[in-house]
């Protein structure tokens, strides 16, 4: 059961980074200062990803930087890479190992641009590509399924924002982290006793906003990869637009929806699935909108900027138990491996 | 049946952009070379957003310029948005009345960004709040989900980049578009006598890489919006990250698999999932490819650079003839209207 190990695991890696990983973030964040970058761009693919959409949101808010996700396939398949010289570019990648990762921090370095690798192997070929290296110092990961190198990427983005925001307010609410994880699994732990209801759901949708909506296309990935279902993640507003003709009586949402500046939209649209009769899973600490779901994933309440960090556990419990009730295998789901490299 | 009228539409869509924008494109391609930005934002929602994906893939490509997609939510519910300053920063929008595109370009303007509006609507309020408006000429779209606005929008940016890169070799292959999308319409006459076979379809997947990721995400989105089934656009390799799990024989999966440089890793995920007893169903024009899949939809060969604007078109008669075959309401599918405005 490595997955549910690596689930219970991640207060104590979220504590482990506040411990050890200050000096390389205090180094990494005077680089960045210094280089002065006119935008970021990061490279990322499946989990690593959202982690990368969490910077997007949480930089362009907090640190006024406009962050952009790389486009690999223009550096690999092309190789006509865009102007990344006055960039930060960043490399988030758990095993270090992808290749097309790899192959943006390359060009970009290149270009002179100043690049920085995220990873959970310091000896890994992205490290090496990277001017700069943050170490997730999450110890291995089994479970196919990435979980605690998830938050602790998030984590990395987090204590990057306050070194560069030098504010000691975010610092102290990053302390309190690892204790807001640990209850939101505990409240978390209800999950088994409810799973069964969903057993035979064969599609879900997962919506979320803002910092918010890297935690739905994150808990969409991970039902999707261990129970083979189709789940798809959207933010609230494109869903809005378009996919929402989908929804019929009974259909499953997951809204992402903790107290902050997307919860009034995140009320309304949950208002809205009610009326199309859809059956709501909502992960919040606000009470209200908890009474009015079908079914309640309570979290602790969380500072806003941190609130993915916690939002996403519940979603971790939900697809590992759908996975149990299902009788799948849980750390090695079919047609995945660990390392996915593409060229 | 205004849905059917617009599909047909488009060639003469394009030959009017063709005859009439060269005028508004050339200004606005002045004000881009003066302005000289280090990287472009475009602000979009639903199927502008993927008309902006095909922006990011062309321009990092033809033009070397880094392209982000906007956070509107930055603009709007957070009010911190990114510094934009010294950016290009485009709103598409087949109407332009999305508030929240308004927004980014509103927020942008006051901070010294060079904006510009591409819309169907001469007076709209996002084309009053840019300082360049390049209109789509498409004339009034009154099916809901939409078809040859999204074929301008691609226009637009295609006519941009060749005169942006000021090569006479790829204006010559812009005017060989129209003719390219006639004969794309009646190769795809053919869908009506199979798309029967799809009728209890109830997931789909839409599967491209580079410049055709943002056709696979399109034609996901026709698919869901007149059909109401789970279909999700991938990039392939994000696919092979995780997705993929998902995959047992019978599933139905469209690749976008024009000829160009992205040839090779397309064929590859179609011997995949050709292992996998997927069913796929594959546009492109390369004959072998075509003759390996369960269902081809031939395209006639197109410029690589131009072939998003081709190979989109049997996605929207599929599209249409899957709502056909069901019996639904192919201009005004339930739950949508034509304009959203997202706050």
């Amino acid at each position: 059961m490595h997955l549910q190990n690596e689930i219970a695991q991640q207060p104590a890696v979220l504590q482990r980074l506040l411990d050890e990983a200050p000096p390389a973030i205090r180094t990494a964040a005077r680089a960045i200062r210094d280089f002065n970058p006119r935008f970021v761009c990061i490279a990322a693919r499946g989990t690593s990803d959202n982690a990368a959409r969490y910077a997007q949101y949480l930089w362009g808010y907090a640190l006024r930087l406009p962050v952009m996700l790389a486009t690999p396939s223009l550096h690999t398949l092309y190789a006509t890479p865009p102007d990344l010289s006055q960039a930060l570019v960043i490399g988030i990648s758990q095993s270090g190992a992808a290749e097309d990762v790899r192959a943006v921090l390359r060009d970009a370095r290149k270009q002179g641009a100043l690049t920085l690798a995220i990873t959970n192997f310091d000896e890994s070929p992205l490290t090496t590509s990277a001017h700069h290296h943050l170490p997730l110092l999450a110890q291995r990961e089994f479970g196919v399924a990435a979980t605690k190198t998830y938050t602790a990427q998030l984590m990395v983005i987090a204590m990057l924002t306050a070194q560069l925001s030098a504010s000691d307010a975010l610092q102290s609410e990053l302390a309190a982290l690892p204790k807001l994880a640990a209850a939101t699994l505990e409240l978390s732990e209800k999950i088994a006793g409810w799973a069964e209801r969903y057993r035979t759901m064969q599609q879900l949708l997962v919506l979320g906003r803002g910092l918010n909506y890297a935690t739905a296309c994150e808990i969409s990935l991970k039902v999707k990869e261990l129970n083979y279902i189709a789940s798809e993640g959207y933010s609230e507003a494109d869903f809005r637009h378009g996919p929402i003709a989908v929804i019929q009586p009974g259909y499953p949402v997951i809204l992402v929806a903790p107290p902050g500046k997307t919860l009034s939209t995140m009320r309304a649209m949950n208002a809205k699935l009610h009326q199309l009769q859809a059956e709501t899973l909502v992960i919040s600490s606000d009470r209200t909108l908890l009474e009015h779901s079908t079914q309640p994933l309570p979290i602790p309440a969380a500072p806003e900027w941190l609130s993915p960090i916690v939002s996403v556990l519940p979603g971790q419990i939900f697809a590992m138990q759908q996975a149990v009730v299902r009788s799948l295998d849980i750390d090695q789901p079919r047609g995945l491996s660990k390392v996915t490299i593409t060229h």
